[in-house]
């Protein structure tokens, strides 16, 4: 390769995570790969960045022949702190994960592992989030690995456009069983809250946040669907959040100052 | 009032900052309102939630006639707590802010002001997000009282849809400056980091986050320009994030398992 792509992976479990590895490896073998990532988990960090808190960057050596980084923020700090402090050139493509747990439906919100890629996009980059549907440390990643090739293999040689943003989550399930890979829409759902009351040695209550995911859709063209039927879901995301449908109905309302 | 509207207040600068404090003010005239808002300032923690540790609850004396909680985690965790623990049944409105600080164009991503207002919504609650284009903790509150005011009038009697959300930014002018309330589009944009590089007394970097807003967009729809033209902005947001435009051509990628 005389350009060899410069690919950033981040990700939202941990520069230590068996989910990075997995991605890292795929990573390797399309470009030059840097990674920072952060030194502590940081699920459900959402889009969260350290305001009026220094950031620190710690070398780290990982089991491939990489850059590595671990970063004391969250992961979209991750991404800032690679582009702003440590890589010369801007990378040609930002890859987020594997995350261990979905980030299909309103989860995508939520996930410190789309946090990093959407970063990544609001920087113009072409970026890519990956989550398998298995929240244990010893899940197999094989089967996410083909996958995660499959898309770079398409992403790298149709290029996405700058900025462009991809939400792909991954049942687990083995190879042979995954049906294939869709492009769907996000799911309308939310968790709906159960907060587990406890109280502590010295009398204070305590809560810890739990929840069920309720699908609010039944569409057949989503993520949630696909992952259910046995599908890759592949969800293009924006950070324009608004409501364009709503502009005009509201333009009519009167408000008087 | 025989059926008072039930209005839950929050914010992402602390239970103690002026600006709750003023939007609180207002909404009493309004209906009858409990304050969760975080314990500290929870600036720029995007959709953040707390997984992995124990949230507390404590009350709070305002110099107000409300129900109010200082919560320990992020803005969204303070409206999951609020529904999911404190009160007896869902509010009818949900309020955060006013936040010390535009949140226009991209910096709604970035904003916890925003991610309790759009948690309201995930919940299906119409909610408001209000935001002012001043960091000082002395800025004078009280223009921006009248246009929580004017945006209340409205949203309270031609009723917001469920789940609806409104991004109000509110321009620091005094209240005859104003010159009126606009439903626009988030501008295109995002922030340049600029990190200051600084060692510690033990010979170790350290980064500072900082940067410069970047507006990417020429449009006079939008919010960024609604508001250096001196008037209010009102962007209705939503929280599916799906590029809807991108599906087609993605569909035509062909990703090989």
């Amino acid at each position: 390769m005389n350009n060899p792509l410069h690919i950033l992976v981040s990700n939202d479990d941990g520069i230590h995570a068996p989910g990075i590895a997995a991605l890292v490896e795929v990573a390797m073998e399309f470009g030059e790969v840097t990674v920072v990532a952060p030194d502590s988990p940081q699920s459900g960090m959402g889009h969260a960045i350290s305001i009026g808190k220094p950031l620190r960057l710690t070398k780290e050596k990982l089991p491939f022949d990489v850059q590595a980084f671990a970063a004391s923020g969250t992961p979209a700090d991750c991404v800032k702190l690679a582009t702003g402090v440590l890589m010369d050139k801007t990378p040609d493509l930002i890859l987020s994960g594997i995350n261990h747990g979905y980030n299909s439906s309103v989860s995508s919100i939520y996930s410190g592992t789309l946090s990093a890629a959407r970063e990544g996009a609001i920087q113009s980059v072409p970026s890519v989030g990956f989550s398998l549907g298995n929240f244990q440390h010893g899940a197999d990643m094989n089967p996410s690995k083909a996958v995660v090739r499959a898309i770079l293999k398409e992403v790298t040689t149709n290029k996405l456009k700058a900025g462009q943003l991809l939400n792909v989550n991954i049942p687990y399930l083995p190879e042979d069983e995954i049906k294939g890979i869709k492009v769907v829409r996000q799911a309308m759902g939310r968790w709906v809250e159960e907060f587990d009351e406890r109280v502590d040695p010295y009398g204070r209550k305590y809560y810890w946040l739990t929840g069920n995911f309720d699908l609010q859709d039944e569409g057949t063209d989503t993520d949630v669907h696909a992952l259910t039927e046995g599908y890759v879901s592949v969800t293009p995301m924006t950070h324009d959040l608004t409501a364009l449908s709503e502009i005009a109905d509201l333009s009519k309302l009167d408000f008087k100052l």
